[in-house]
């Protein structure tokens, strides 16, 4: 019988435990994906209490929470005192077992603070209170966690308007942590709603300080916004989209679209895939343009719940997997950029795990010598970021690709707490390998290698293909 | 080397067995969903032999015996001795290993008949005859292997214009197991085949006792049945789809579409869709109204061999897992009823198993307090219905969810003999928990907890969230 | 800890041991479905060097040093020397631990050659010098190898317009492996590129001394070559799909619907699916007429890189996983020949996992006596053929199928060092049966039983099925 979340946890054999002792554990973290706020960072802000720094945001919890009957109020109402909230989230903890959340928070517990209880009822207000007191002292600030953590580098998401202001006061104030932008066009393209499009064209127009009245103004602005995240050590774009984009349209047709949207006229279906599917075009082209790596999340079907949109806004826990069909359009749009030589480095993440495989294989057909593994399956993502998750993407991967040439884990959060993930993908990954070996599917006399191999997925593969 | 079937099966582990034995066993049945003819527990059927109660109307051993290349008539066959065809049946059973068929029927075997040895053309007369003797003792009625079974409450399917007459002499006999009738509408949206509609509204009216002549009064009919329904302790509805529709459909639009097909004519794909929405927004409403949980299957392609579907008409074994990606739909729909705060309780059964992440995250969109799991991700159906499908659906309940608020098993079957599959069930999930505690994936220290989590998806889960 | 490649590689049980040693491994090999060029049968071509029989023409091993940042040319160069090139493999192999690549590559070496030294630079020099001096060696020609591996028969891969002289001197020399030519009727459906088509059915009316002017004369040239392929061994059909056709298409229709596309203009997409339907039922009704086992590979998205499409052509590894749901269109292709009591024996091989419980299912709803597994799911194909996509075949097929009537696998290679497939395949077979026997899923009492299955699934299946 093993222990629970000890220093072998997810480790079934003695080769995981070695891999993960020797290897993987003691490299730094590069964090090139992830929603953190960047004002938090520059100002170096510190948590009042653990469930501040806990529930605040964290819509993964607030669905565990709804899932067990919680009321609303102590999800995301804003005069419930934090205590009482937090007792409501200790009394969910234990309903989440075998959901990533609890392995989750007790990681959190332990390399953060050094709790080795278990959250629930009867812990909760002695973990509130211990965690909380330590959250006030300079080590536990954002910075304090980030450093605690060994984390090198690490890529926030940002919009095009945004000044950058917070990743430049970092640097300027030689924080040891390099805290870069990722460049996410998403509302450049959200021509659903004519209103909301325009009013965001309008805000890039005085971010920009180009006059946009016509799409080739558009093109413009963004571009000189590119240049100016290019300028600010930006090395990533992000793009979040339902499924891929790639139908045939001409720079009339786009510019017929652009002036019909902006106009405040509804697209059709047609019309609004044309006119996404000629901007993530030339998305696409700067990003090659600048050497940078352009990541592709697909497949998220977001605000299914319409009523709780209306009183939260997005990013609230009303998202879920949908069901994108969308391997010709990502082949058509791979294509097209490679056809002109302009395919940069790629990531794509799925949200379905059904398209593994698909995607596993598509990264294939645009494998291109430099750069090992230059069109990268990535890591699994959201609602597939646990151990079963990361164990398809990492068997498809290695299936059907080269798990060696992986650049490996990223948060994708919005917490500072949420660093863990990290080391529970490298347990996941030495595991996986581990009893590969074991069983004699891997040779044992490789391990030299087999231990090269792992410190470079956890570490010297994104280093290098991101130049970091 | 472990035993076959023995008291440990399926049990790889000790912590497994202690689940299994003391929590997971003592718990009564609640069949919340099944397909058991309730004339035959009315009149307390015993069955001649064990080919009537194995072979009659189960097509799982038909198609086996079909891939097996028995002829059709000892399947289906009027004419062939009953012995004949189990000693076909038997001949088949070997060719079954690793297919849950086998597990069933051996289980079966033992926990109905105390019968260990295994079927197979040696011992299929033995077998026989010992069951059959058994079947015709008092103990072995229709009623009495419920009893023997302990279950509890069994919620059978049945159609709108049905009299429920059944249930009421259960009732009134005293019959110690609660027969509940279960609302299934389907061919109220049946509108496919026009003449086979118009039959069952004009049925639908005389039942009712409305005359329909339009799309209002066909609501009022079924208002009525439904009513009724309620008024014979329904608690539950259950609707077989192959995919959501939630298209936007006026009043108007319905009725037309309803004159239409009505007076014989087809409707195209866009009639046929739209009606369809209608009508399931207005059942989805009455569910709520009643407070009563809405089922949905959803996912089959049916009556695939035209040939065999004019001699043995549907359910005859002709039918498979589809590809029905309908992600926005089921969006769309449950967001129309959430709107409008008429969200009953809901369960979602899909049977591509490819659907099980979408429907897993989908549910977790309209969770809301007070009642713990409002939308529940249905347990593994009909295909899906064993060891792997099982697990599959357990394991991505878990991560995407709260096993521990889940209502679990129901049999699905057509058999008195098929309670074993809630102990099929139970051996998994006390297997899967038992293998993520000895492997420190849960911790030990919370046993007693985890064991009430076993006996709550087991029976009290069901029995709370329906209020039995 | 397990030895690597040993005797007992895959097998994780004593019972998985014993029964690939007593039973799996004696059996003969039947490579019912393959690419090997027959002409190279028919001369006896022995291999310069090891960088010949590997690398040439294997898209499986340049998609992988593709990935690991190898140039262009060292995959498909005309001008590199082939030590070179093996050298650039050989420091490929390493990164592809845990693909099956790693598994094959040690395999071949091992099985084909003597060779248990680990492929990596360091040995590259060594191992090229010993395998290429072997296979100059008259052991070690392409007859030389198939004897070696023990096949018996092995069915190529054959175009309608194909001579089949080469399948004639194989006999004729009375070479003891049978190689038989399989109908491979894909370019009569290419009705995409006219000006192709165009060239393609004159090439047709040519060979078949036909004069090809309407969609009449085009069945008859195509009937003539079937009957011509059927006098010469031909026993099975091939047929390569994205999807199943089965549109609704009168014979008008696909009269003038050849006109226009043999007249050089381009179908609609409408056109394009209710031609191919009306080809695809001719196709298949010819093979049941001649009683042979027709055998669907669907699924796959090719030739998504057009710069290496141009460069290369096709099949150069730029094809991958597609997402193409067709349930509803194979179930009414099957169903349409069953109607009309047109149903050849149908093996169906998917190419998306996801596809794999639809498949196995649909299979189902055309079981018919006499022959036990009419219609095959069958095994892992491409991208699916390693242990994981062999595992979830196999369990999917034995879940929703009987596995003892599966006729296995074949090797889809053009290599005649791949033939240690089948071994693989063996192995994972007896390792999953050893292991349900070890953990009580099967009864141990029934090994011999199930020894018989083993047998059979590896070879006495394909012998009866196929009636070789």
């Amino acid at each position: 019988m093993k222990n629970f979340n000890d220093e072998n946890f997810l480790l079934q054999t003695n080769t995981a435990e070695k891999l993960y002792h020797e290897h993987a554990r003691q490299m730094p973290i590069i964090d090139y994906h992830c929603h953190l706020d960047p004002s938090y960072i520059a100002r170096d802000h510190s948590f009042d209490n653990i469930a501040r720094a806990w529930l605040e945001g964290d819509h993964y919890k607030w669905r565990a929470m709804r899932a067990n009957g919680v009321e609303e109020r102590f999800c995301t109402g804003k005069d419930v005192p934090d205590r009482e909230k937090f007792r409501k989230w200790a009394e969910t903890v234990p309903y989440t077992m075998r959901n990533p959340l609890y392995h989750w928070t007790h990681l959190e517990l332990k390399t953060a603070f050094g709790v080795t209880r278990l959250l629930n009822p009867a812990s909760a207000d002695e973990i509130y209170d211990h965690c909380s007191s330590l959250l006030r002292e300079p080590g536990y600030s954002c910075r304090g966690l980030m450093q605690r953590y060994r984390v090198e580098v690490a890529c926030t998401t940002d919009d095009p308007v945004d000044s950058l202001e917070h990743h430049a006061r970092c640097k300027e104030e030689g924080f040891t942590v390099k805290i870069l932008p990722t460049w996410r066009p998403d509302k450049v393209m959200a021509v659903d709603r004519p209103d909301r499009f325009r009013a965001y064209v309008e805000r890039l127009s005085v971010v920009s300080g180009y006059n946009i009245s016509n799409y080739d103004d558009l093109l413009l602005a963004i571009r000189s916004r590119h240049d100016y995240f290019a300028s600010r050590g930006c090395r990533l774009s992000d793009h979040g989209l339902e499924e891929f984009y790639a139908e045939k349209t001409t720079s009339r047709d786009a510019r017929d679209i652009f002036n019909k949207v902006y106009g405040g006229a509804s697209l059709d279906r047609d019309e609004t895939r044309r006119f996404k599917s000629a901007i993530l075009l030339e998305l696409a082209t700067m990003n090659w343009e600048k050497g940078w790596t352009q990541q592709f999340h697909y497949g998220a079907l977001r605000d299914n719940n319409s009523r709780m949109f209306r009183l939260l806004g997005p990013d609230a826990g009303y998202d879920s997997i949908g069901e994108f069909p969308t391997a010709r359009s990502l082949s058509r749009f791979l294509d097209s950029l490679d056809e002109r030589g302009q395919l940069a480095k790629t990531i794509i993440y799925n949200l379905n795990p059904c398209a593994n495989e698909m995607v596993a294989t598509m990264a294939g057909n645009f494998q291109e010598a430099p750069a090992p593994g230059k069109i990268q399956f990535g890591a699994g993502w959201w609602f597939l970021d646990q151990r079963d998750g990361i164990e398809k993407q990492l068997n498809a991967l290695s299936l059907l690709g080269l798990l060696g040439r992986f650049v490996g884990m990223l948060t994708d959060s919005r917490s500072f707490l949420s660093y863990p993930r990290h080391e529970y993908f490298r347990r996941t990954l030495c595991n996986l390998i581990g009893n590969d070996v074991e069983q004699g599917l891997l040779p044992a006399s490789e391990l030299p290698f087999i231990g090269k191999i792992v410190e470079d997925v956890c570490y010297n593969n994104a280093k290098h293909y991101f130049n970091f």
